[in-house]
C-alpha cells in the first residue's frame, strides 16, 4: 500500500499501528522514531520496524506516510523538525484526540508539497509503551479524519484505505465537530474519572486501603481510564479547553439536579434517569462498540445455566 | 452447613447465592421467594432451589438462614411479613448496599429469638434477573457484616463461615462506617456514571448516534454501572443520603479545582493528578480486586509479542 511508512512515537498507538501494518503487509519499510532511547531499543527487540531512528527527521526521509503517534503537545516541534525531510506528495497525519488545535497549529509549518490530513483512531487502552500495543487494537473501531478545506481527495482516499486496512471504519468530519464529539465521548469521561479517583485518594473518613479493598462496588471501573497516559491526557485538556469546558458545564448542571433529587428523596426522578441510562448501553453493544458479557467479561468465571 | 436456607428475591444476587450454595453443598433445602411470578418460574426452570413460594412468609418457615436479596426499599414490608414465620435461633441477614438504614428500620421488627445480622457482599454485575447470576460472583470479593451491638457471636461466626463457603472474604464493620466506605467506593461512582450518561443523552451539539458510535474513547466504561438495576439503585440513594451527599460534596470541590486547572491551562497540576491516579489502579490490581488485562480484557484480541 505504501513503500515506506514513518511512525513518530512508538507507544501504545504507534506500536499497535506497526503491528497492524505488519499483519496487513501494508508497507515494505517501516521506520520508527522515539525520543526515548529505551522505547526505541524495546521496539527493536520486539522487531516492530525495519529501521530505528533517534531523530524524527531521519525517520521521515523518503516516507510516503508519516504518522505522529506522540502526545499532541509535541506535534509543533516535531513537525518543524521533520518539515525539511518530507518528500513531495507524502501524507502527514496524526493520531491525537484533539483536531482543531492540531490543524490550526501545524498547517503553516507543513510544506505545500505535503498532504496534511489529521486523523484520530478512537481506540486505546490504559497501558502505555511499545509492548502495550496489539495488532487488533483498531479492529471495528472508528477512525475519524479531519482533512482541511481543499485537501487532496486522492490523498484522503489513500489515508482512508490505510485505516480500513488497519481494521478501522473511517468517518470524515469537521475538526471542530470532532472536538465537540470527543469532548463528551472521551475527554469529559477521563476528566471525571481522574477526578473521582483523586477524591477517593485523599479522604479522611475512609482510608486508602479501604478504597482499594472495596473497589469492586463500582469505583474500580473508573480507575481504568484514570490510569491512561498522564502526558497525553494533560495535552488533550490543554488543547481542547473550550469543548471540554462546555461539556463539563452541562455535566455539572445535571449533577446539581441529581444532587437535589437525592437531597429531597425524589425516587421517581432517580428511577427515571437510571432506567433511561440503561438503554444507552444496549445501543452501544448493538453498535458493536462494547462487549455484552457481564462485568466487561472480566470476571474470572463464565456464566452457567443454573446447574451450579 | 444449614438445613434450610430461604432466599427472598431471586435476581442477580439471590440467584448467584443459590448457585454458590449448590456448588458448596451448603444446605439440604433452599426455598425461594420472588414477588414476580415470572422470576419465580424462571428460577424453577433453571432448577435453582428445592421449593418455590409466592409468599415470603411461606419461604421463611423453618429456615435456619433467611437472606433478603431484594432492593433495600422492600425490606421493611418483607420483614414484617416474615417475622411470624421465623424460627427461634434463625439468622436473618440481607445483601443491601446500605447498612445504617437497614439496622435502624428493621431491628424493632425482628423477633427477639432471631439473630439479625445485616450483610453486604461487594460484588455484582450490571445484569439483572435469575439467569444473570453465576456461582463465582462472590469469589475473592469482600462481604461486609455489620452486626448490631450485642449480637450473638456464634451466629455471627456462622454467617461469616457461610460467606466464606460462598467464596468471599469477610470483614466485620460498623454500619455507619460501612455506609461511608460504600458511598465513595460504590454509590458516588454510580451517581456520577448515571449522571454523565444522562448528560450525553440530551445534548444538542452532539447526536445520540455519535455518542454511541464513538463511545470507545472512554464513555462506554461508564455505561456499565449506569446499566445497573434502577430500583435497587434508587433505594440506595434514598437510604444513604447523608454519606452520598458528603462524598458528592468532596467530588464537586475537587472538580471545581480541576475545572480551574483546565481553564487556566495549568498543565503541571493536571499531570500531577493524572500520574497519582494511575497508582491507585495498580494497588487495586495487586489486591486482587481487578484484572490486569488491558481494557478490562474485553478487547477481542489477545496481546502478542510484537510479531504481528
Amino acid at each position: 500500500m505504501f513503500e515506506k511508512i514513518a511512525i513518530i512515537g512508538i507507544g501504545l498507538i504507534g506500536s499497535s499501528i506497526v503491528r497492524a501494518i505488519a499483519r496487513g503487509k501494508l508497507a515494505a519499510e517501516v521506520s520508527i522514531f522515539d525520543k526515548s532511547a529505551d522505547a526505541l531499543a524495546e521496539a527493536e527487540t520486539l522487531g516492530l520496524g525495519t529501521k530505528y531512528h533517534a531523530s524524527a527527521a531521519d525517520a521521515a526521509v523518503g516516507a510516503d506516510l508519516v504518522v505522529l503517534c506522540t502526545p499532541v503537545g509535541t506535534y509543533l516541534e516535531l513537525t518543524k523538525s521533520i518539515a525539511g525531510s518530507l518528500k513531495p506528495g507524502a501524507i502527514l497525519t496524526d493520531t491525537g484526540s484533539v483536531k482543531g488545535h492540531v490543524l490550526k497549529t501545524l498547517q503553516e509549518h507543513v510544506p505545500e508539497h505535503v498532504h496534511f490530513i489529521p486523523g484520530h483512531p478512537i481506540s486505546g487502552s490504559e497501558k502505555s509503551g511499545p509492548s502495550a500495543g496489539y495488532k487488533e487494537l483498531f479492529d471495528h473501531r472508528w477512525c475519524v479524519l479531519t482533512p482541511p478545506e481543499g485537501a487532496d481527495e486522492t490523498a484522503v482516499d489513500q489515508l482512508r484505505a490505510f485505516w480500513e486496512a488497519i481494521g478501522s471504519d473511517v468517518e470524515i468530519m469537521d475538526a471542530e465537530h470532532h472536538d465537540m464529539v470527543l469532548a463528551i465521548t472521551s475527554h469529559l469521561p477521563h476528566l471525571i474519572a481522574y477526578n473521582i479517583v483523586g477524591t477517593a485518594d485523599h479522604l479522611e473518613s475512609v482510608s486508602k486501603s479501604e478504597v482499594i479493598k472495596f473497589s469492586a462496588g463500582g469505583f474500580r471501573d473508573f480507575t481504568r481510564i484514570a490510569a491512561s497516559d498522564p502526558v497525553m491526557w494533560r495535552d488533550v485538556f490543554l488543547t481542547n479547553k473550550d469543548a471540554v469546558m462546555e461539556m463539563l458545564g452541562r455535566f455539572s448542571e445535571d449533577l446539581s439536579m441529581l444532587q437535589r433529587a437525592v437531597r429531597f428523596g425524589d425516587g421517581e426522578k432517580l428511577e427515571e434517569l437510571f432506567t433511561r441510562t440503561r438503554n444507552i448501553r444496549r445501543s452501544i453493544i448493538d453498535a458493536g462498540q462494547e462487549t455484552d458479557a457481564p462485568d466487561f467479561g472480566r470476571h474470572p468465571a463464565s456464566q452457567d445455566d443454573g446447574e451450579a
